[in-house]
């Protein structure tokens, strides 16, 4: 059934009070089906629609709306009946909830909230986003190693519902200490009687609670694992990450990698407002305005050479716009493998001078080409003149793609200032310099 | 213990001929530990070292390699070890690895293989990649409904070996029909007596074995799965997607987006020789090359307007830049908005029309700031000229970069084709038309 005849028949349900078939009907959804229904609902149906469905309906909607969205059905709700879905909320999306709420209401709702909830989600909150634990949740059960199987499953049918998202139990000594994993499978498999020192395994990977999550998905990731154990410097376990929080990470950080490239402003998709999109789309391109205004003053300064040989700039767009498409090209490859690989020195030499000899190459292939399309269109003096200027943009731009994200990388600036277009702006610069610097040195020739 | 001080140890174990210390140690690894072990080993010591240890182990680490070192591998085993080997690798992998090899050589491993296990690989090789038929395993454990939970776990457990990477048990009717699933949490939660009627869950999402993994992938990823089941025209089970070739997925798409942004051409990482990288790179940039003298020619048409107005010339790297980069900007939106939006008519006329008045808001914005900074320069009216020139070129380079992958998309085509820089260098042709359309108009006031 899909979402419009969903909506037909919630408002017939709601229209004719008829509470439980609605019940029944949401309670078969999933809660991203259940999410897309609330969407699609006319507005005005949205506070009877919640009073209808049960309070874990409630509690996995929310879970999958966006913030906005999140808050106005809070309001609806109101404070008490709002802290009791927070009660049964999954932790990490309640304190990603909560983290978007003024101070004010927070501290409303952390105290309708039940204390040993409150507190937990509080705890959460304190690590920072973007790390392990920022997105880790602290659901989840432990063992010992002296348990049997039964005493193990036991315990996990007893907290069935902390177990939604997790995949394996996690064994702890007498410190709280992390020092073994079981699996469900694993628990399967085994016999009832069989202890559990017995068939965990021991050498858990585990991840520091302030690991970058986009390490955390690269572990995930590598070692096909469903979840990864997050420890404080004694080992302690402190919670886990899972496999369905890894793939919004991974989603997340190839969206990070393309607003890079394309200077678009952080989160503009298709629903976007014209004027928050283009209030998120300015910033960069009034700089480039600017940054661009100075290659105008760069031909300025090279008037009386224009003056002279006119024909110069009808080489100019092509000159400048393969300066930036190389830089482009190369500053895609540096910050799509910023994500994946070591950045140590020799790696980052190594990409240095491959993409020098890169440079060379496209820049003899390319010059070559020009040179003789310039030649034939003017003169052979203008073709070598436009094929050596070419050779050098294109060398000078392969480096400036490369090496500038790689300074700011390195110098712990946000690589976010390395854009497509700012690379791009910058090589109309330098490709402006080199070209008209060239055509002035030989401009005996050309006249 | 690090992939150096493993290293040191192998070689140790191997000079000594220690092969049960180097099988306890091997057994202990992760496949991805595993592959880094082997990669970092001198080539010297690979023979020897594929000798020692042992067939599952073997299996997990070609599993693990890129296509060019598992080649390496099953030169080294020779024909009948490599096909034991195949024999116990996974189905979806073995499937890539065999679709790398020549035609001659796949028959012979074919062949030498366990007529079961070649029949159901040759099945997987059947469908395209890209596909949930070409990154699905068809090994799964299926169950009746009318088990009971001791049942499914009896037969779980005699078919462990299938169950690696495998969260739920499916539940097929008597024409092998897909009716419900069943995960390892449900069997460990309801009692051993329990029927497996009673506990599935029957509204099973599944996929067709031609849907495009893209859209597997954000199945898995709305619902927080384990694993969609695959599924054919008569709803028979064929085989299921799990969520650890999901990220893959995932990794791929991103980073064919950024491809696309940055007509970087098809992988190349910071390991791609330059020559293969400068390959890879040449034909965009040499179909560059000829669309940006394109701009040349049309200067050349204006030629009469330029000798007259040489001051002209210093705002046109500013205003043809500026027209890319908003254009850029727009691309980078439709692209990655294509991955996670529907396409119906109506989504689309929306994104067009906002991107529009995204194009008219930017475009009043830096036209404003540019008749300032022109007017200051030169003339007031040269700031009129420069202005609106900014602002039509910054309407029509919006639209452009939105309705240009659009179209592509729509017909079909590669959207690979509208790249960042493509989309930069017909920007700057249109600017240049635009500017000195415009210019030449008006050039009663400019001189």
């Amino acid at each position: 059934m899909d979402t419009d005849k969903l909506t037909v028949l919630t408002i017939k349900y709601l229209k004719e009070q008829n509470r439980p078939a609605l019940q029944d009907m949401t309670e078969e959804l999933h809660p991203y089906d259940l999410a897309e229904l609330y969407k699609a609902l006319p507005e005005k149906h949205h506070f009877k629609f919640l009073t209808f469905i049960t309070s874990k309906d409630i509690a996995d909607l929310v879970m999958e709306l966006e913030p906005d969205m999140q808050k106005e059905v809070l309001q609806k709700l109101g404070i008490e009946k709002s802290s009791k879905i927070m009660d049964i909320m999954d932790n990490d999306d309640l304190a990603d909830l909560l983290s978007e709420i003024s101070q004010e209401k927070l501290e409303e709702y952390l105290s309708a909230m039940q204390t040993d909830e409150s507190k937990t989600v509080q705890h959460l909150m304190s690590y920072p986003p973007e790390t392990a634990g920022g997105i880790m949740t602290n659901e989840f059960v432990w063992i010992r190693d002296y348990y049997t199987v039964r005493d193990a499953v036991d315990k996990f049918k007893s907290f069935a519902e902390y177990t939604r998202n997790i995949y394996y139990l996690y064994v702890i000594d007498e410190h709280k200490k992390l020092v073994g994993v079981v699996s469900y499978r694993d628990l399967l498999l085994a016999d009832m009687n069989e202890k559990i020192f017995d068939i965990m395994f021991n050498r858990v990977i585990s991840v520091a609670a302030d690991t970058d999550q986009e390490d955390v998905a690269q572990i995930i990731q590598r070692y096909d694992f469903l979840a990864v154990p997050v420890v404080d410097k004694q080992n302690v376990l402190k919670g886990i990450v899972t496999v369905d929080d890894v793939i919004d990470v991974v989603l997340e950080e190839a969206q990070e990698d393309i607003e890079k490239l394309s200077a678009s402003g952080k989160d503009i998709d298709f629903q976007t407002k014209a004027y928050v999109a283009s209030y998120r789309r300015l910033p960069w391109l009034i700089l480039l305005l600017f940054i661009g205004l100075i290659s105008g003053s760069i031909l300025d300064s090279f008037e009386d050479t224009l003056e002279q040989v006119v024909a110069l700039i009808f080489f100019m767009p092509m000159i400048a716009g393969m300066t930036g498409n190389t830089g482009t090209q190369s500053l895609a490859v540096v910050v799509r493998g910023l994500v994946t690989n070591e950045t140590d020195r020799k790696t980052i030499l190594k990409l240095v001078w491959r993409e020098f000899k890169v440079g060379i190459i496209i820049g003899l292939v390319c010059g070559l080409l020009v040179f003789f399309v310039a030649t034939f269109w003017q003169s052979i003096m203008f073709g070598v003149v436009v094929g050596i200027s070419l050779l050098a943009t294109l060398i000078i731009g392969t480096m400036a793609g490369t090496i500038i994200p790689l300074i700011l990388y390195k110098i712990g600036l946000d690589p976010a200032v390395a854009s497509g277009p700012l690379i791009t702006t910058l090589n109309d610069i330098f490709s402006l310099l080199i070209y008209f610097g060239i055509a002035t040195n030989l401009m005996h020739m050309l006249i």
